[in-house]
């Protein structure tokens, strides 16, 4: 049976800064520049979500991609949707909220939870420049 | 001679929130709805700026977009980049922070400053799905 | 007061088929070659709706941009979307589906429940290399 | 020698539908929702086709992209564009036509035609959400 | 009859080097900076062309997209891509080679050559930051 | 501790042509087609660069972006933006200008020159159909 790579796209909004509270004012402005801003800055965030598995027989479907949509939806979108990511999220607490964090903790809501096969990948777009990706490894 | 519109694309990322202080918090949370988030949230915004004009006979230009490129960044990203726009510019000072807003605004900043040709369109675009176009009508 | 146009962004996957019933089928052929293949092809349309007017001085909105998707949603999106256009839509009933016809017929649904501002634009795209814009005229 | 992945896009439109055969309608409506559709309904796929080899020391080449575009036009998207998935594919007879399936059977048709290096990954977007990868694996 | 804009989009890539002989070598340099770079540079261009017009009662287009695919194949992107639009292009002989230049030029090689409707606008993307629209005005 | 992927995404303007000075023009021609063209052509390359690394605990990075950046800058954008990769670049000395060849040589300019983590990955776009993948093996 052939292992096939299902992914499926979301997309959020979201407040955040970067800030190491353990440092100085002064270390976090010439560590983080801009991104450490005072009153916040934002991003559309975009996340793609990879399962890998073999297509199911009856339904020709590695994952139902409507079951993944819904488990995506209630376990990252709606926390971290028109959120504050440092403030408002109960799963970033305590962490900075640098992409690198923020996929590594959206693989953590999701890893138990995937409808059929398994969780691949998760890909995280900051900006039009910058992304991450993380495996689980 | 001919007239050529000439667009040049830039980027900043901010935080802000849909907030009418005149009206009071329940109206505001109906109105809206996540955009009214206590805390804030953020966007990618992609803005492009349209001037039209005829190419010099000696550049072949409608508008040298190097300088474009400058009066944009001074002007408009400089201001927003890595800002919150309810609290932190100064040309946003009193206003709601809609798109429709802030491009009228955007378009107030750049008018008078064009380096060649006159302003004829700013698009922003403030999330995948929605976005405003002001003509200075 | 400054006029701005805002724009809502929405897709819809459907099949369809280009042919004339009125012509024989080597017109049809000849005519539409691949796009009028017997068993129907399909596309995913790209729509945005454009409203033009002026910001409310309350929410500082041309249109609620929640109220508008709502309504492409109900009037276009639903009846399109993994539909037949020959078959299965009541208002394209009769017509040919080239994407001229279908953003004609995507503004007379559109036009008259408009929930702030006025219908300025229907932009739809059927494939990458292929679009077509109508306002009206 | 270094190796280096080489990655060609194709498009095609097609109509489709989800369906098993062997399930009672209420289960495929039930199962597939709007993709079960009775009267099909179709997509702009987007297919990315990568070749893994080591440069040819002549021309710098792991694959010839011409020989390698001819090879998908007439394996994969002759076969394919402006179809009916479900009804006039020889090499889909007889499965049900997810991305899944789809992809693995694009690989099928290439595999053993590749003009240089080996078949990598055979990429497939159905809607700008949805997307599969196959490997071969 | 309804008035509708109908798009079609083309590629070509091709090597440039914005540069006014009649001037000296010094104020080349100065006015065009890296983009009078001696060897040439180059771009992908995108190219956007718009005919405006009535859907024809019997085909339901305005004009045939099959048939204005191949004139700007014939006319346009055959003269330009993979050529050096300084030495190679005879309809830009003696003009410098900015977009706006470009644009134009892409106009006066469409405007009498339209198989439906008539040539409404010309875009051009030189870069991902920068494009130019002519619209016969 | 996990291991993120983080990409940055740069872009360079250039001139090239592909010809192998040990082989006859007429193989040249024959092997190469249009971009063997005399006069040189050129693209808007796209580049992502991927490094793989654990986050630091102190700033929550693999790799200061910033300084990412930077790097690419100086040792890839500078030495190919709005240059002849054939004529002006010293790295690609004596190398055909394939995307094969340019990927691989860009891994080189950049392996030792990292700021945190290590290379992952070089992705190169020619072209919208064309890219290229090197992974350092």
């Amino acid at each position: 049976m052939p292992s096939v790579y299902v992914t499926r796209k979301a997309h959020f909004n979201a407040a955040h800064r970067l800030h190491n509270p353990n440092q100085s004012d002064e270390w976090n402005r010439a560590t983080f520049g801009k991104c450490n801003s005072e009153n916040w800055h934002g991003h559309n965030y975009e996340l793609d979500v990879t399962v890998v598995g073999e297509p199911d027989p009856n339904t020709s479907f590695v994952v139902d991609l409507a079951e993944l949509k819904r488990v995506i939806a209630e376990r990252v979108v709606e926390e971290l949707d028109h959120k504050n990511l440092n403030l408002d999220v109960p799963f970033l607490q305590g962490k900075m909220t640098s992409t690198e964090h923020l996929a590594v903790a959206i693989w953590a809501q999701l890893v138990d939870h995937i409808p059929g096969g398994r969780l691949y990948e998760v890909f995280l777009r900051e900006t039009p420049n910058n992304s991450v990706t993380y495996r689980g490894e």
